[in-house]
């Protein structure tokens, strides 16, 4: 049984991770055979599409990285948290989202809904 | 096909009706007939279920009222708000909370999850 707070580490590690091999071990195990994600302007069903989403991500934002900023918050199966993607110096926000996630009966995301705030 | 703001209109204001039969006619105009509603403290699954926990947080809370202070922001078939709930005078907020919702296809709510912020 995973808990919150190292799914929620992984999650963002699997942002950060640029090494394919890496980045997939942290997605299987942060994520359910079903999982999906959703934003507003991704989307990604099943493992495989999520770590393509990922690396799409990683190289428009090269050298960036996903911070937890709060959270995660958690009830039940559901669970909250915010991010900031901050760039190569620490510069930034470039981006801050907060996602909104249900769990599997294993701990793992089953889905994730990502919420973009405005930025500065 | 409701918009996602009548949507948000509607929800707050069964909160606030304390007529039963008005509020339960707002209910079935809001929320989908397989839907469910979680947060920490309350669940309701169904619309009979969400018309009693509704019914029993405005008797724990006479004469105050659950006002929209952020959102609706949406995307997809997700959405998510933030709401106040006020003293009688517009005290407070005694208690604020951020709701994670997902929307059936004809844009009734089919899920609600709330998390509860930390209030001065």
């Amino acid at each position: 049984m995973a808990d919150v707070d190292s799914v929620v580490e992984n999650y963002i590690a699997s942002w950060n991770e640029t090494d394919g091999d890496r980045r997939r071990t942290i997605i299987e195990t942060t994520y359910s055979d079903d999982a999906s994600y959703l934003d507003p302007l991704m989307e990604g069903d099943g493992r495989e599409a999520i770590d393509a989403m990922v690396a799409a991500v990683q190289r428009q934002f090269p050298r960036h990285r996903f911070e937890l900023t709060a959270g995660p918050d958690h009830h039940h199966d559901r669970m909250r948290f915010t991010w900031h993607l901050v760039g190569p110096n620490g510069d930034g926000p470039v981006a801050i989202g907060v996602d909104f996630a249900t769990l599997a009966e294993d701990g793992r995301l089953r889905s994730v809904t990502g919420f973009l705030e405005p930025v500065a």
